[in-house]
């Protein structure tokens, strides 16, 4: 049995039912504070404790090139994904910024970036310079594949034995819409035409283009003869793979998850395809603009806290809900009971 | 000329463009930062600062009581009211938890609670044991409304004076979303039928009881022949005739508003009907999910930021959305230009 096999942690249904009790005695008309109260419940059933509180939360950007650029999908060129790298260990980056703000770690992983970079703190995992075209050939070979799941993998036992307890993960890798949006075809059976979107915002024309290579890419495979980690190699990217490594992790070690945009939404169904159970440690942070992202959600079975029109990635729609959460689990734990306060009910 | 009726202040149209110009530098595709860049604009053109940033964030909630719940309106007793304000006060409250995480500063002020609070910490301005049941006369007299619009005029002068530059208002009062929809009714000419909700949770029976007290309300009056403080008077109550003086005060100094739910958008309607220019201070926090709530955010053509199913009041649904607010500035103010940070353009 290979390591992303193994069993997701069970979240705890007994400590759920006692923190809807409680959330139905806290000094407010039960169920008004709508999906706050729902996010406290599931993080208490994740936590197995009733009043849940996060103390480490770290946000990891896995970051890698594509081949498939070389057919014209996106608005930027290649260089930016490695120029974004020093944009983030500068701090000048939205999810820099975000992750300053709320005072979380902030990790760097290059995953395979097509040129190296040339300043420091980038954690350096560089499976090859950028994956294949996955219009034309698998994106990465089986064994690449499974380097970029252990890359995720290793990254979340690292923070796990720091102290992490809450995980985000952000993405950077000019092209990985396409490939995000062809992953999310084959595992939610959405045809292109609904699942490719503008990404960083090309025009009318480079939509179409996308569109055209993404059918390309899944005319070139047999999807239902492939299990969910061959889909994963042939049409996805290094660090789609690593985050659908590091969400495995994470629902096996109990770390609950705050998943980013489309492209994360894309590692999380991969997580969940390659091992049920990932899904319970989800909590999906905001609806992207990228107009597949609603499809990916809902077979996930999932509503995002957030609908801010956003289309950035990075992790910077999870980070923009971080305090949302904290939020959730203060309210939870802080607020008086009816009883406690002498209150009176309904 | 009443001190209401004072020019709003202007906000500074030249540096919503330098901050618009400024959000398309900025190292992200442009627009994929969604509603947070246009948050970061408007705080922007109304502190006229390229680079806004909140210092000091107060919370006033304003608390009354109403005579309209002799109808059976509500689904908790009017005791409930001052109980609430001691909860405030000792920090159990949804409210309480939200000001203490963000560090913001709460003051509560009594307008007008059917008995006294025998527990200090309270800012005691009752105007009276509560308003006249709206549906058999006015709330208020004239004299009453115009005390209550400066209870609200003079706690923003006195933050304003302590260094206040972002205000959020909240409110409690057993049986005023009644009094908040008969408001919503006159202000946005649609019926009671779609403006009353549920309030704290009424069930069939009461609601429909709702409804006809705020038809009997409107069959009362002469809604063409009255304007809109004489409205508020006859609607309103004491709470919401102090936020809306808040409200006003606001605009007139220059200090951004983060309006709440239901009820507080019922004295931005007034606010804005009674001065108009108020509005352009206003930034919508949380859309209810009191029904009425999306007729009065159209009315002032308002989009909410968040959508998470609330509706507790107390101010609790602006601060929830009050870290939002702050990372709209940072990102602002503290991400890199594509040029600062040598990353090529699209």
């Amino acid at each position: 049995m290979n390591w992303w096999q193994k069993d997701c942690l069970a979240i705890n249904e007994k400590v759920r039912q006692e923190a809807l009790d409680r959330q139905n005695q806290l000094t407010k008309p039960p169920g008004s504070l709508g999906v706050l109260e729902s996010i406290a419940v599931d993080l208490a059933a994740m936590y197995g404790e009733l009043t849940p509180h996060l103390n480490q939360p770290a946000i990891a950007i896995f970051a890698a090139d594509h081949g498939v650029v070389a057919q014209g999908v996106s608005a930027f060129p290649q260089a930016v994904t490695v120029e974004m790298l020093r944009n983030f260990i500068n701090g000048g980056a939205a999810i820099s910024v975000l992750a300053n703000l709320h005072q979380a770690q902030l990790k760097v992983v290059n995953c395979g970036t097509a040129t190296e970079p040339d300043f420091d703190g980038v954690i350096d995992q560089r499976i090859a310079a950028g994956t294949q075209d996955l219009s034309q050939q698998a994106a990465m070979n089986m064994e690449q594949c499974e380097q970029a799941l252990l890359i995720g993998k290793q990254l979340v036992d690292e923070l796990k034995s720091e102290g992490c307890d809450f995980f985000i993960a952000g993405e950077m890798g000019i092209g990985n819409t396409t490939a995000a949006a062809a992953l999310g075809c084959v595992y939610t059976q959405v045809e292109a035409e609904q699942m490719v979107g503008l990404g960083t915002g090309v025009d009318e024309h480079g939509l179409q283009r996308k569109k055209d290579v993404v059918n390309t890419a899944l005319q070139r495979i047999t999807t239902e003869e492939l299990s969910a980690i061959e889909l994963l190699a042939q049409l996805g990217g290094f660090e789609i793979a690593a985050i659908t490594g590091a969400y495995i992790r994470c629902a096996q070690l109990g770390i609950p998850v705050l998943v980013d945009g489309f492209i994360t939404t894309a590692a999380a169904l991969a997580a969940e395809k390659m091992n049920p159970g990932v899904r319970d440690w989800l909590i999906f942070s905001h609806q992207s603009e990228e107009q597949g992202h609603g499809y990916m959600l809902a077979e996930l079975q999932g509503k995002a806290l957030l609908q801010l029109g956003m289309r950035l990635g990075e992790g910077s729609g999870a980070a923009v809900a971080l305090p949302l959460i904290k939020e959730a689990c203060a309210l939870h734990s802080r607020m008086a009971t009816f009883a406690e306060a002498s209150v009176s009910e309904a």
